[in-house]
């Protein structure tokens, strides 16, 4: 078999090493990157000095087809990785015309000054190819050597994301046609309700994968199966996954929800939009996170028509007419209160179906009988409501994420119903 | 000065390398490790393969004080860290009795079966330290070697982080004593309003720098400018970083929001706390995201009183009497339906303040009129109700963070006139 199209991504900046940045970028470009075929071999993140970018050039530019690295062409002081790359590749910078006249635009176009220190962004190493960015100042630049190549980009993710869609994926798409390169193709199958250890052995011996790659990956939502293959192409590493699929589904097959590692979002829009049907939701201890994460869907609008989140016991009776008594006489933190405010939602949002949420986040708030991550979820559809209660853990954030993956959970198996 | 502490960051993981997971673990590592004044060099992400495992060791030995590696530990074949350091540091595994009952007791308090391959997880290099992890199975190993040391933690982050907070930090603060490291400090000023380069030109020369570093950092909610010092003690650290600055802060007052790194939902929190203020929402575009942000500071509960998530014309009108008329005549997204959004969350929450978005988000639904981006945003207050437009950009994802962070800034203005 030819070899794998290589990649490894290296971001620069300080705030990455010391955590101030989260690196999305990196997450982004791998999953980009997959898609094509890419076998991304490493991820690197060093500091902006020049002895750590030369160095990380020196013990990865025999393992790799490609360099991919973010960050460190901004105009001021601090940005260094454009000098040190065209003298490292013995190249010199010079002012590239088109991309002054595109400078000069985009700074009219924005009432903003054109500053000396803006002149530096038109000056780009001599030799190598230019990717445009066409949101921002600082381009794309591809310094090429006999056996690897390497793209220089701005760390800003919109920036970034912007010269790959624009131009750059569909670069490396025909560098790993030309060269014939083999291809590094994934499947995800997702599963629920079953534990990492007990899956491994529901599925017993391995030697069915044949040398093919099984990992299992926990997660808030379940266990995912994640099946990998390298071939000759896409259809060649089709038929392999499909072979390895079936051998799984048949050994777990009252586990899995999903073979196309779609996720709940999805797959609750996926069922709302099929039976043409409308959603709402209650939130009290996720505040919203459940409309975020289902209105982070392009067209969600089509079946979700809000969510009250309400914190206060006062809105939760003003908004959706939860009974003073039940609050008084059971908590916020209740099956009542759950199903009051289900019914309060679905029917102040005139809804087909709607989902509430209360339950104690922590780190405050937990009592002998409602420890922290205690939660009510509540359900309420044509066929009636109803609530079911969870004991989650004592860490907020994982409460809220938890709160709202079985919230959809239960929001799709009740979709399947009515 | 003596040297400082050096820490590289391992990550090991398929899932990591193919952007099936967002690298999370070393964000929050990074910052826990920084304020302790050590000097995080790297971030490495590989895959599950023991010559990339060594191969990395290798690498960084010579510049490191400390090794931190996350992943692979886990129960199933795919697993293969502990066996390959082991091996590498002439270790072997022996049965560490006290692990093993606690992972019965582990196990027995879930209802859990314990599996033959749970006795693994109890068989650790007989000459590491080990570092408890008490929320899963697989524990922290300190492997010592003379010039540095090497942990090895399971990637799931509950249990990193459990590990890291029961004794691991400390220990990494006892060994920077010890050592009499000098320690790296930063401190971050935050700008609101002015471009970096602008920024930049104010600053001027940067020869008041004295070999301390000051980066420039753009993001969604301004610019921020990180002063960085190495010291040979955090109040030596402290004086200087104060110097620096009080020259910052003399050329650009104007346009700083915050010298405490503070964020904004932090800054709300503070303000509203200190006034004994209560808030509400009502968001369209944003679908629970600004309520989201709020909730996830513990003790929101005391000024937060909810949000109205209305997506729907139909829940504008029903939960937060936007009148028909309104957006009938001048549509969902307009200065008049961001009013009564906001005036509407007011009366319903019962809140001193409140505000609104409402926008097109994208990346459906722009026109001529109102491009995808356009977005509105209402502040209601005793003072009343007023909306400020705003035009973002094209991508769904930053229209709806910068329509938070707005919403944020404007009713923070609010609140220091009420």
């Amino acid at each position: 078999m030819s070899k794998s199209y290589n990649v490894v991504l290296v971001s620069i900046g300080d705030e990455l090493c010391i955590g101030q940045t989260l690196n999305t970028n990196v997450h982004w470009l791998s999953r980009e990157l997959v898609k094509l075929g890419a076998n991304v071999i490493s991820h690197l993140t060093i500091k902006d000095e020049k002895d750590e970018i030369i160095s990380s050039i020196k013990y990865f530019k025999s393992k790799t087809d490609l360099f991919i690295f973010t960050g460190g062409l901004g105009p001021t002081h601090d940005d260094i990785t454009k000098k040190v790359l065209t003298k490292y590749f013995n190249d010199t910078l010079e002012m590239k015309d088109d991309v002054l006249v595109y400078l000069k635009k985009y700074f009219a176009s924005r009432n903003r000054p054109f500053l000396d220190r803006h002149y530096e962004q038109a000056m780009l190493p001599s030799k190598s190819k230019i990717f445009p960015n066409t949101v921002g100042t600082a381009q794309g630049m591809l310094f090429m050597q006999d056996n690897y190549e390497l793209l220089s980009m701005p760390g800003v993710p919109r920036e970034m994301k912007n010269i790959c869609e624009n131009s750059f994926l569909e670069y490396v798409k025909s560098k790993i046609i030309e060269n014939k390169n083999s291809v590094m193709v994934y499947r995800t199958i997702r599963t629920v309700g079953i534990a990492e250890s007990t899956l491994a052995d529901l599925i017993g011996d391995i030697s069915f994968l044949n040398g093919n790659s099984l990992a299992f990956l926990p997660s808030y939502s379940g266990v995912k199966l994640r099946l990998g293959t390298k071939a000759n192409s896409f259809e060649e590493a089709s038929v392999i996954l499909d072979g390895l699929e079936k051998y799984i589904t048949e050994k777990c097959s009252d586990y899995i929800y999903s073979t196309k590692d779609e996720d709940l979002e999805n797959q609750l829009a996926s069922l709302l939009s099929e039976k043409k049907l409308t959603i709402s939701a209650a939130e009290s201890c996720t505040g919203g996170l459940f409309g975020s994460k289902i209105t982070s869907l392009p067209g969600s609008s089509r079946y979700f028509n809000g969510s009250a989140v309400t914190y206060s016991n006062e809105a939760k009776n003003n908004i959706l007419n939860v009974s003073e008594e039940t609050l008084d006489n059971f908590g916020a933190v209740s099956k009542e209160c759950a199903i009051e405010m289900a019914r309060g939602a679905k029917e102040k949002y005139n809804s087909d179906l709607a989902i509430s949420i209360t339950g104690i986040a922590g780190p405050e708030g937990g009592t002998e009988d409602k420890p922290v991550g205690t939660v009510w979820i509540g359900v309420s559809s044509k066929n009636g409501t109803d609530a079911h209660k969870f004991i989650f853990g004592k860490d907020r954030e994982i409460n809220r994420e938890l709160s709202t993956y079985n919230a959809m959970n239960l929001l799709i198996n009740e979709i399947k119903k009515v």
